[in-house]
């Protein structure tokens, strides 16, 4: 029995759902609106303490994590392995999947947040906010919150996140010189935990990512989104919002 | 052939130079100066263009971080696994050492710099800094030095990186409840990653960190100082500084 709980298909609930229909395994989905702040709600937080999505149920194990969940999938479900057999292929993998996590995924992440903050807080009223701000079990999650919805972030703060969005590209541009996918010549979470993150970047960013700025990028794009698997995943629903 | 290029046996490059005793295999050992900036010489930059170590080469192969490192090592040389056989306990493992290095490690990094970033710019004349920070690739790490020399952190920024310290020793002190090791039944990265940061806590941070605030975290830390791998380690020797 698998079960997967989940945001609309993007960031690191899409890295999962793209990693499951890899696999072609089925499993139970659990769509969760985090915009209305559903995974801070107490019988989620059972599930998983952190309070963030995705998180992977696997006969009763509580897998989190997107990264450490998909290195999961990959052990447990070994058809079209998705780790380099090559011991230095997939320390290359791991560096890649690593950089997604601590530089670009929390830059997007922010840029996101800011942008559309005001679209969840109009909803509430400063009291309702706060209530929900203060469910946030990590520190460092309440004040990306607290800080977006009030002040915002500097002009400066926002370039120097745009910055490493741009170095993030280069980088892909750079690994691409050197096989057909990130790691190298072969298909990895690699590829898929990038693609999660940059799925929507030409059409947001593009000054950032296109055909110009950055060519053999655009065409692992377009090869990613070619894949059923990728198809599927990016197809999964998005929560009902008023 | 198997190098290492690392600093003191603290930190990152602790848990690279544990895992190598616990494999117990031979390695030629670079050791450098990060007080004196030698990770960002032109020299090295032609290795790990990030300028940061520790830094494995194998065989003409090069590796970076050390999470990475370590998974690398335990793939090539298997004998005593440090990842657990269950696909489940490993990937507990993953999220673990994944923490270290996303909150207790940059917690740890931030306090530290700012307590000891005056030994270092004292013996530099402004101008001698300046172009020792211009030299650093990473912008994210050039502004961390910048604003610990200048200003310091400010005493808020410093309570939350120790409170996210306090968390994270309260989080071992839950795990070691489930087993002698922070995984579960088995020795694994997820000990040489949390060691290799609380290695010298007890000294420095004894609110945090000691017999009455997490009694199975020192005894976890006990038996860690006992293994002779990590004595191995703690022992290797430091940059001689004037």
């Amino acid at each position: 029995m698998l079960e997967l709980y989940h945001a609309e298909p993007a960031s690191n609930s899409l890295k999962v759902l793209i990693c499951l229909k890899e696999k072609g395994v089925d499993f139970v989905s659990h769509l969760m609106d985090i915009q209305a702040f559903e995974q801070h709600e107490p019988s989620f937080l059972k599930i998983n303490p952190d309070g963030q999505v995705p998180v992977l149920v696997h006969d009763g194990g509580v897998i989190t994590e997107s990264t450490d969940i998909n290195e999961y999938l990959d052990q447990v479900f070994p058809s079209l392995p998705l780790r380099p057999q090559s011991a230095i292929e997939c320390a290359r993998m791991r560096v890649l999947t690593k950089y997604v996590d601590e530089y670009f995924r929390i830059a997007l992440s922010q840029i996101g947040w800011q942008l559309m903050i005001h679209t969840i807080t109009d909803k509430l009223s400063p009291e309702e906010f706060e209530a929900k701000l203060a469910r946030i079990p990590r520190e460092e999650k309440r004040e990306k919150w607290r800080i977006a919805a009030a002040q915002g972030y500097s002009h400066e703060q926002m370039a120097a996140w745009r910055r490493t969005l741009g170095e993030g590209i280069s980088k892909m541009e750079a690994a691409l010189a050197n096989g057909p996918w990130l790691a190298g010549p072969h298909y990895s979470l690699a590829d898929i935990a990038m693609f999660a993150m940059a799925a929507h970047m030409p059409a947001r960013f593009g000054d950032i990512m296109s055909e110009s700025v950055s060519p053999r990028v655009m065409d692992w794009h377009a090869r990613m989104k070619a894949r059923p698997a990728v198809a599927a995943a990016l197809a999964m629903p998005t929560p009902k919002r008023g």
